[in-house]
């Protein structure tokens, strides 16, 4: 935990941007006091803030751009249009070595796009991949990828399967992660071409990978696997599913405790419990999506967080950097392309 | 609600056959004791059942079989093999009338395929989908397709829009339900070729279909629709991860109120609301998965439901035929059949 660790800050990505994101900051350096930040946004917005958040003040170099990158500008737009929007300088203090990670919470696939091409895929990445932990029965598991790529085939999977792994790995601290392949069924024959070509491959231990097997929806919650591998669509829709669930309960639970007199001195001798519960599930403790397969590190936090939040994304690409992702990764890809060095279609 | 309906019992499908299934039959009759029954399944097994349920025995006829389809079965093994099984008679009787619907807890690839050859489809519907019940914060959500189809055109999703509104019209009793396709945005260009040339086609007013646009996986939660229509891979996946994240969080509730003495005092008073928001969200109130599209009624029960559960799948196929589901999808389909006579590639 020695050493200082310098994260680059989208000042003007998120829809309270920057005030959210400067708050973020703050908080983030209780928990990380050796963290320093490269601000990026407009000064007109930031120093007022900065003024108000010394600890932020002491330890952050603002570089003045007035350009961003809109909520709905398209990813392809965001990269050619903008060379010097807060995004893009951003990850660009991070592909020139000035920052050991970036955080954004503007425009996802701007932020996919940009950083794929400023920053390149790893060396055996064809596409990076959007990952997030789950809270789970037996702690937490990693998903991916939750929306980056849409259509997948089984070598993209597998590829996944290699990113959870080393992050499971780095990240959780997981000694030996087991990893899961999403599908409708744990049938060898269930599912699409996809699923099935990627479990061949993994079964056939040509990766370092501990393979579970194929895993359905409801093992995310149980935690039936450290590393839980799915296309884009698939993952995005369980993700956006399981918060959805999460809220419906969340919301039914709160009515049914003013259901009743009863009901309300309940509430009041079980708060403390209630509390713990809905800070175990608080969807800000688990902001901070990781832009897998990249040259850097990159995190995503929601567009619509808080402070809290947003503090949490930046703990994100702390912890990235201080458990040694990007090592950790490399030297399991050049591993993994060493024995593998062309995909055999025979393998399927 | 009046007229006497005769429900098909598969009476040896499910983890607990045929106790269960005679147990359900016993709880359907209390809230529609205008039922009869034809039950499928071994003599030896069933009659000393029956001889403990005389509200049963009274209503219902039993065909002895010693047959029936394992719960591993491949669709196609049980679909070549038995001509006798509990299923096969079960579904041979609606084909022939003498029932208005059939009931299953067994193997659900089987019934899907024996259901699609002795019931047929209805014209103008390819293939047949399974569909569910959703809590949500504003009531009840139809999802389909749940696992029947796994790679789906555009096409058969917007005959899964025309089933999935024929039954929230029939069933629910919504005069005009909304439908929604679910995607990972909302914007037009978001998603695979599939959903965008359903959204296209549905967007086109072809159908009578009120379509809302793209949903996504948190939509389900918030009842933003009244029918979600997807592929059988994604829905599968999302009901899935719907179960194990309410799981989880029942899980979590249940262990935070025993977590200190405050707390369980707390439990006490609350108990009543506590029991109250369980019930709302009883897996077996959602019982009874609907096989749409046929020329039927066909109800898949969970395998290892209870007889409160079953009791519950029989409810949802007594529904579809009180509330003429068959002849409200035949209307509809005739309609958009006669407007629509060929897919016009130009409508993608």
């Amino acid at each position: 935990m020695s050493g200082t660790i310098t994260i680059a800050l989208d000042a003007m990505g998120g829809d309270r941007a920057p005030e959210i994101v400067l708050k973020g900051a703050d908080l983030a350096l209780e928990r990380h006091p050796n963290t320093r930040f490269l601000l990026f946004g407009a000064e007109a917005q930031v120093l007022p803030l900065l003024a108000q958040l010394p600890r932020v003040a002491k330890v952050a170099v603002l570089h003045h751009t007035s350009e961003r990158v809109a909520a709905d500008d398209k990813p392809s737009q965001a990269l050619r249009a903008g060379r010097s929007t807060s995004m893009r300088l951003a990850i660009d203090a991070v592909a020139e070595g000035r920052a050991d990670g970036v955080v954004s919470a503007g425009n996802t696939g701007a932020l996919m796009a940009i950083a794929k091409f400023v920053l390149k895929t790893l060396p055996g990445i064809d596409r990076p991949a959007i990952a997030t932990f789950f809270p789970t029965m037996r702690g937490e598991t990693v998903m991916l990828d939750l929306g980056a790529n849409i259509e997948c085939d089984a070598d993209n999977l597998v590829q996944f399967a290699l990113m959870g792994d080393a992050f499971a790995r780095s990240v959780l601290g997981v000694t030996e992660p087991t990893v899961g392949l999403l599908n409708v069924g744990s049938e060898d024959l269930k599912g699409n071409d996809a699923v099935r070509g990627a479990a061949a491959r993994l079964r056939g231990g040509l990766t370092p990978i501990r393979f579970h097997g194929f895993v359905e929806g409801d093992d995310i919650g149980a935690g039936t696997v450290d590393v839980i591998v799915t296309d884009g669509f698939t993952g995005n829709v369980a993700l956006k599913t399981a918060e959805g669930t999460a809220k419906l309960f969340a919301e039914a639970l709160k009515s049914s405790f003013s259901h009743s007199p009863m009901a309300k001195i309940g509430y009041v001798f079980a708060r403390g419990a209630l509390r713990k519960f809905r800070e175990r599930f608080d969807p800000r403790r688990y902001n901070g999506a990781m832009l897998l397969g990249l040259g850097g590190i990159a995190v995503k936090s929601h567009g619509s967080t808080d402070a809290f939040g947003f503090a949490n994304a930046i703990g994100v690409a702390i912890d990235m950097k201080l458990n040694g992702f990007l090592e950790k990764i490399r030297a399991d890809l050049a591993r993994v392309n060493s024995t593998m060095p062309a995909v055999q279609p025979a393998a399927l």
